[in-house]
């Protein structure tokens, strides 16, 4: 039994096979920081937290990069006009590094409530400026880049034979498109920026040879991914909406500029429509993280998330998160009296479930179908008195559920019934050892009691206290 | 009633008045992530975390920049040796950059968990290579630094005619100094390193202009601040063992580069004690926070560190911290009866109080007497039943001693601390009764726990025990 993955550049399943047997390199595209993430992220980030941790499970040693970009992803990923960062700094009037560093942190938080394992290295556009003009210079140096005289910089997709690869389009096609008005020194109509010339409204601006300026959307990730993987590396992933231009553009400055193949699967997540419909501010549908956060736990939207498989989309209907809540808790119930778990599964009804979840992970990671054996475990537990039974699902829930799904089936305990039953059951010991006449041990409970503050009533007959003002 | 705040360039209580009016620029040296965060940090981010709160409470618009030393910092605080993140990336044997981003995370955890709010720009020494290189250049230029022929840059220190103004050296001193067998390429000893030549086994490094190499430890603050703050800002802080010779550095650099003033006002914290003694690994009393907060609520740890006034040393002592704990527990069974806040103080009693309070903050930051006013407020909400007294220690409460001080008396946190004291007693009674060969009774009360969800952890010599899920 072994993982097939659904490789973009082959279009096919096929086994994963590491570069370097047990290590695993894998770049994910980040977020561009400049507004609160939405649930078009948390999909995204779900998913590949699931690719993460099913690799590991697996035993291999996952280097797990993702980026933030905080500068040149320019508005309608255009080559020309306004930096999202820097619009979004205007209306807050912040400086547009602070807005970069606001919302790379509210990222975070939300990714964490989602119980997604940060990467093994979060790294920012702006902080590898220096390896990207490096970057640009092979590129020029070896033919494939040009310098305009308006101080850009250019791609010259004309080069790269391979150019379409990823998203199956004919480099002729390519070239054929139409010459636009905007950005009139490129040569082609779908070459694209590495280095674009600032001009005097731009803050986030460093000196280059060829203009005071910043670096193009796509140049980033070519950097990072060789920095901390080297040329050739595993697996590269993103959103759909990623695999053209920015995932195309990658791979044409990356092979071009190392001499080498660049990532060996691509993974490529589908889209997400609320109700049925694209998600969009202009649609009144946007649905932020932490908006959702403040009505629903985290974990019944990851546990939401989780039963699409990730090439479908996934729509996210009012109806389902219904069946959702009522499910997430139904299970909760059933678990929150399992015992604690066995070292290992003994029985075999649990490993004939064990096995089905694991066949279904390794089938392009189909938690769609994984998932569904969270039920059949419910349906035990309800049913059986079995204590081998209950531990191994408990074993089941805590490596399988929790440490590949990352899904908690929690009902929080409440800290002060605990507290009130540890301090009930003090009191009854203490009136039993009086009964006994063990005063010794009666008044040491007591005098416990009272230095946390905690008064016994002698006067009531039924074991009660307050709690000293 | 205006703010004070002692600076150490002049060594005297000065006035606060920021460069620009409402605005106050401040830069506050960050930690150096090659490990778990200690209890020097808590008290020096607890104590800046206060003048952030307090100055925004003043209405100032505070933008807040603290760095991340990921480079260039290396053992011993030298000039030559290992780099302190890549001597901790060899023993963990993970790649440098990796060790930086973990321990990065692990130092906000244990700073959220602080309550400290976040600064308004955290920046990493290794993203900005290309503006330090930038301003190495123009050290040269200016005739301040030299290359050498080994291809390091050093800082001339007998250029810099103010060279110890801060720290109070004469530079005849620093210059009489003995010239010392490692970095013979330097020409007096304190000169101080601005770019290294990489050896081969270094992993962080990059192309300059005079090798390949990587920066000093101080360049990286001149070159933050100035990126992010401009030349000349208001507040320059950091922990009395940076005074020199970081920050001494750091006024050479920036004041020569860029021909302006650099802090207006230099704040320093002083050290930290534990029952009297430095703290250190080599002593044994060397204390992470993620293992103190295993121990201890947060809240009462920042408490414990605000009874101390910054520039005094801090000893963090048992008897002191038993204390801290029981005035903590006390607070706050006292504040759980209060009703919702006033909208603004309207009770002469509690006016008094802020008064005092609010002279204590300008008193150069004197958190050490503003807390005493806590125990005013305490002992009036036990005593009177004035409802418009409590609304406004509710109100002062919300504004005062969460808002500025950053304090929180949650009694939730409280029961389960109770809780946890119950549990721990049960399982030392019931390890009592098995000594005693008590075994029904012993075994009764593992039972107990186990109805609970309380798992006694057997194996622990000291009683533990996890709760079940």
């Amino acid at each position: 039994m072994s993982l097939k993955i659904y490789n973009t550049l082959t279009q096919k399943k096929e086994e994963f096979v590491p570069l370097n047997s047990k290590f695993v390199g894998m770049y994910v595209c980040g977020p561009t920081v400049y507004g609160y993430p939405h649930l078009g992220h948390a999909k995204s980030y779900v998913f590949f937290d699931i690719v993460n941790r099913y690799l590991s499970f697996l035993d291999y040693k996952v280097k797990y990069v993702q980026n933030i970009t905080d500068v040149g992803h320019l508005v309608n990923d255009a080559d020309e006009g306004e930096d999202k960062i820097q619009k979004q700094a205007k209306k807050e009037s912040l400086d547009p590094y602070a807005i970069a560093y606001k919302y790379e942190n509210i990222y975070f938080e939300c990714m964490d409530k989602l119980n997604i394992k940060r990467p093994t290295i979060s790294c920012r556009a702006t902080g590898h400026i220096i390896e990207i003009i490096e970057m640009i210079k092979t590129l020029i140096d070896k033919g494939y880049a040009y310098v305009t005289e308006k101080g850009n910089v250019y791609y010259d997709i004309s080069k790269f034979k391979d150019y379409g690869c990823l998203s199956n389009r004919s480099i002729t096609d390519a070239l054929s498109g139409k010459r636009i008005n905007v950005a009139t020194d490129k040569r082609h109509e779908e070459d694209f920026a590495l280095w674009k010339k600032a001009d005097n409204t731009h803050i986030m601006k460093w000196n280059s040879p060829w203009s005071i300026g910043y670096p193009g959307w796509h140049i980033e990730c070519s950097v990072m991914a060789k920095k901390y993987l080297t040329d050739s590396f595993d697996i590269h992933g993103g959103g759909m909406e990623n695999m053209f231009p920015h995932h195309e553009c990658e791979i044409a400055q990356s092979t071009s500029a190392n001499g080498h193949p660049f990532a060996k699967y691509f993974i490529h997540n589908n889209l997400l429509t609320i109700n049925g419909q694209k998600m969009g501010k202009s649609l009144g549908n946007f649905i932020t993280l932490p908006d959702l956060f403040s009505q629903y736990n985290p974990n019944i939207i990851r546990f939401y998330l989780l039963q699409f498989h990730y090439r479908k989309p996934t729509d996210f209907e009012d109806k389902k998160l219904f069946e959702t809540i009522l499910n997430y808790n139904k299970i909760c119930s059933s678990f929150k009296s399992l015992p604690l778990p066995s070292d290992k599964i003994t029985t075999k009804e649990i490993q004939a479930i064990a096995d089905k979840f694991l066949e279904a992970m390794n089938d392009d990671f189909n938690t769609s179908l994984a998932i569904t054996y969270i039920y059949d475990l419910m349906k035990l537990v309800n049913k059986t008195k079995d204590e081998d039974i209950l531990k191994d699902v408990a074993y089941f829930n805590e490596t399988y559920i929790k440490g590949i799904l990352g899904l908690i089936f929690d009902s929080t305990r409440d800290i002060s019934d605990l507290s009130d039953s540890c301090i009930i059951y003090l009191i009854e010991l203490r009136n039993k050892f009086r009964k006994e006449k063990n005063y010794l041990l009666a008044d040491e409970i007591r005098d416990k009691l009272s230095s946390l503050n905690i008064e016994i009533n002698e006067r009531d007959p039924k074991p009660s206290y307050k709690i000293k003002m």
